[in-house]
């Protein structure tokens, strides 16, 4: 395999053999293929994109550059779910147990926030003790006691995706479908999961601004899932307005508890219906996606998704209740509409840079987190508003990083409150699920 | 200046400001920013192209990251020719003493061969003791002294140039008409003239393989030359088959000193008019381009011309004549034509390659070259075969490379008869020049 051919190849839109493919991807991870000639391939790809059968050899090449759980002698399905990314985004932590409590295996391997999302391993280390580094030995063992477990990427996953997303990062190629694709199937693949049910997210809080872009990965997500052998649907879901009421890790994690204890958000309700249903009906455990809702509606309901959540948070070390900052007149910031009427908007994007401002996430790797800080979305769209009243409230900022406490906390003000759009008409209702790939 | 923001704002289409390709090429050539940002941004610019704003900026900045000679001090117009790679082009030798002969100086700054095309470089160095290698200082006094210089690159001159040109030729981007223009025009502008002509080839032995792409890469040129403040023209011409009758280095300096005798093939001929009228007509020694032809076709009669040649030899350490091997029956090799009719087509890159397999050429920066080998062409496209003639000669391979010389010469002889195609009717005669841009 010529470098520079398969460069131009790709370049003059012509297709790759996956033996080429598989020598590339071998190549650059062992260090033989400068990151040089990745960059130009990985740019070229972002132009002229890539055809089922290179997608595979890419994927596939990724996958068995590292580690792949096999999970084959655990009993019954094992079904997991894959967010896009998105803001205020805490479903997968109610979402396994309810699931596990349906008796499909959720074996969730997560990512960390990056940019304007937050990452469900943020969440989870908001609870005292937690621990998402267990090997895979006791991964198995987490989720054949209580059919769920909740870890990060270990370094020995995809070691391929990893070096060619840190080279996107820096390049300009994160942007690409088939890139895109590839990096979450290489991951999700290695799990050892029979089905998988994806959460492709659409609007001003997602990396998909368009339901084009969204219909597209989700399709692309699908067909390679499906060419692998696996049980692939995909939900494509609305993130114009953050998810939930509540930002930050304590905080969401508090308001996964309130779903699971029967009550919630009804955004966050919905769509863990909707998602879990899917889980349900592709690990077996439901005929109908109608089926799935109710089983998944009644373990919300009768404490038994809770109690799972409980033994999962014990066998991976960790304690709740989790501590949040309290409502004190001290502690807390207040954003005002200037104009009376409904909310018709909230910007997803600047809600998610708010929260980050304030420490709940990182815009580089390297940033430290603070779990108890929060941004608290007193309305949400087609909600009426007085005019002087609020409209979100957030954690005063305390030193942290190198910018005063007052500056972030006039930048987060004008921030909210520019990302609140309030008009004089109640907007339609938008549903949040728009599609479903089956 | 962002990196990543430059290149995804390439990426997107956007124009990019001056400035930041200036902090570019800048950061680039200084090692602040890696070969692998360089990279991706010029496999996006390969797709996106530049704007001539962009792209004068990209040019100055590469001119200006290195010495830029000047020769104002020197009376009389500097005017130069620039060919973009032919097979057999042979043209500067004769071509820049014809001019200087005119009255008009050439400092003509020259590249070696590479590729399947050859250097002018590499065939002055056939000539015994002729040094390519000329401080700046020199190159002047040898210019005012006889009208020419004909030198090589000097690490000094444009080296933002050769670090992209590198980098490019190993990331599959060297073939993007805005990045050509721009790594011609920088060195070119850096020799102190005051007007260019350009070659710009089009056919299978040129870069270019279509006219329109040839149209495209010499409007490109002139246009940033005359931004520049250059008085600049362009002629496009046939390279569908070699240029005169013999490709190696020590014959094509003989082949040339053929043409500054007042004899010489006539294509050769023919191009040295065009290219050198055009030259005298921005170096303002003649009012058409009609007077110009007449008075380089003056030059190449009454040895004026020739006398500069030997005059500019002498001047840089050479000695006249040069030796070139023999035609003995044991030193050359014979290809007949398997059927009779007429010369249709000669595919010069093919014949190019020969050239190189022969040890006339270079495909690797680091390859040795033989002065001494030939090919000769003894038939030309349009002329009559008879079956079983002979089409071309070349001299027998002695041991150079790993190859055996006999696998060389079978090599060679295949792809030279491959190289003609021999068909029943005498084709239309081409022009040789397609298109001249002013």
């Amino acid at each position: 395999m010529n470098a520079v051919e398969l460069i131009r190849r790709k370049r003059d839109g012509q297709e790759l053999a996956a033996e080429d493919v598989r020598a590339f991807v071998r190549g650059y991870t062992d260090g033989a293929i400068p990151d040089y000639q990745a960059a130009a391939l990985l740019m070229a790809i972002y132009f002229r994109g890539l055809g089922g059968a290179e997608l595979d050899a890419l994927t596939l090449a990724m996958l068995h550059s590292g580690e792949v759980v096999d999970l084959s002698d655990l009993a019954g399905a094992k079904v997991d779910k894959h967010s896009t990314g998105g803001v205020g985004d805490k479903i997968s932590l109610h979402l396994a147990p309810a699931v596990a409590a349906c008796g499909v295996k959720v074996p969730m391997i997560s990512g960390r926030g990056l940019g304007h999302t937050g990452g469900t391993l943020d969440k989870l280390e908001a609870i005292p003790g937690f621990s998402v580094d267990l090997t895979v030995e006791r991964f198995r063992e987490v989720l054949a006691d209580c059919g769920m477990a909740l870890i990060g990427q270990t370094a020995k996953l995809a070691p391929a995706d990893k070096k060619l997303y840190a080279l996107r990062d820096v390049t300009g190629t994160v942007e690409s479908i088939p890139l895109i694709a590839a990096s979450i199937m290489s991951k999700k693949l290695a799990e050892g999961i029979d089905g998988l049910v994806l959460d492709v997210k659409v609007g001003s809080g997602a990396f998909m601004k368009t339901a084009e872009e969204a219909r597209k990965l989700a399709a692309t997500l699908v067909d390679i899932g499906r060419r692998a052998g696996k049980k692939v649907a995909a939900l494509i879901t609305d993130m114009d307005q953050p998810l939930g009421r509540w930002l930050g890790n304590a905080v969401e994690v508090q308001e996964s508890i309130e779903v699971l204890s029967g009550r919630g958000e009804p955004d966050l309700v919905e769509l863990t219906l909707a998602l879990g249903a899917e889980m349900l009906r592709l690990g077996g455990a439901a005929e109908t996606v109608e089926e799935g809702r109710d089983k998944i509606a009644a373990v919300l309901k009768d404490g038994s998704a809770l109690e799972r959540f409980r033994r999962c948070v014990e066998l991976q070390g960790g304690e709740l209740p989790v501590s949040t900052r309290g409502w004190f007149a001290e502690d807390t910031a207040r954003v005002a509409t200037p104009q009376a009427g409904f909310v018709t908007r909230i910007d997803a994007e600047a809600v998610g840079l708010s929260a980050i401002a304030l420490g709940a996430g990182r815009l580089r790797k390297e940033d430290a987190i603070d779990p108890s800080t929060w941004i608290w979305l007193k309305k949400k769209v087609g909600e009426p508003v007085e005019l002087g009243e609020d409209l979100a409230w957030f954690s005063t900022p305390r030193q942290a990083g190198r910018e005063a406490p007052a500056s972030v906390a006039s930048q987060v003000t004008a921030q909210l409150r520019a990302a609140y759009t309030v008009g004089p008409e109640r907007p339609t209702p938008r549903p949040l699920v728009l599609e479903t790939l089956r």
